[in-house]
């Protein structure tokens, strides 16, 4: 056989050997949306918390992995979102997770999606939804209808209750000069 | 002077000098905002964080008070109302706050109402509005936008992806016969 037709066929043969980019991309978002359920699991199973899991990847790796811990800690705030973006932001020592991207088992509640936002993930990827989490007696679909103004009942009275020097906080933010804006 | 006469005049007397118990509750509101807003001074002065601060008040007292710790911890879900929420938390042993009410030097972004919402927090009362809160280059007013489905720019990418077994947690948690729902 001559070398140019035996290059040829092993060339050929290593690209059919090897996933295309956006395979690897694929099998690896399964991986992780997986590991997100994984997690979901394990704590329930643990009896840690509610049946919510997620990780953060960076760089196409699982950085951090992290489930509902609410019973376990009485940390109303230990949703699996919140847990893994202190894990990531502990981790990598900055609150500025932009590079990342969080996969959860379910949609993120208004709380998460609030700190999602402050941590700049530029991506969320979720398997189930609000209404899955409403059907297991979670309250995430409430609190979206809150903020939408669409709650037929409000379980929480909001009062505004201005001046009395609540502008001091913020003129002394706008003076600082050698603040961090996050 | 007649007796009846004395006990008439010293009970108008302690009627005058003790406020009445509204009164006595304005009062106490008014110092617990006026600590919250101190709170909020107090971190932008350490360089701990932005300008807000909460605290927290059980039967008429001051449980906790907290202000943002984004820059010090380096966690960007460290916002005032959830520092608070955490310390009442693990203070008293548990995620529902009910019997508590939350003061805060600015209306919560969609985060802490949202975990304002998990700690089943009754009441809160807020100075300073999201509106001021943007003015200062702060993002609640964005993510409030975002999340009424008004926000013009998306920053985060959400991707639903069903499917794949996502439906695991709900189901172990739905047979899970020893459960605490929150």
């Amino acid at each position: 056989m001559k070398l140019w037709l035996l290059s040829a066929l092993v060339a050929l043969l290593c690209v059919a050997a090897v996933p295309s980019s956006a395979e690897a991309a694929a099998a690896g978002e399964d991986e992780f949306m997986q590991t997100a359920i994984d997690e979901a699991v394990n704590g329930v199973g643990k009896g840690e918390g509610g049946p919510f899991g997620a990780v953060i990847v960076k760089d196409g790796k699982i950085l951090v992995r992290a489930h509902n811990q609410v019973l376990l800690t009485h940390d109303p705030t230990a949703h699996a979102e919140v847990q893994a973006i202190r894990k990531a932001s502990a981790l990598l020592g900055r609150f500025d997770l932009s590079d990342c991207v969080l996969y959860a088992s379910c949609e993120p509640c208004p709380m998460c999606l609030g700190a999602i936002h402050w941590a700049k993930l530029r991506k969320v990827v979720y398997g189930a939804t609000r209404y899955d989490a409403a059907n297991a007696g979670f309250d995430d679909s409430y609190i979206y209808e809150v903020i939408q103004g669409k709650a037929k009942v409000l379980q929480v009275a909001m009062e505004h209750r201005p001046g009395s020097g609540d502008d001091r906080p913020f003129a002394l933010w706008k003076q600082k000069t050698d603040k961090t804006q996050y």
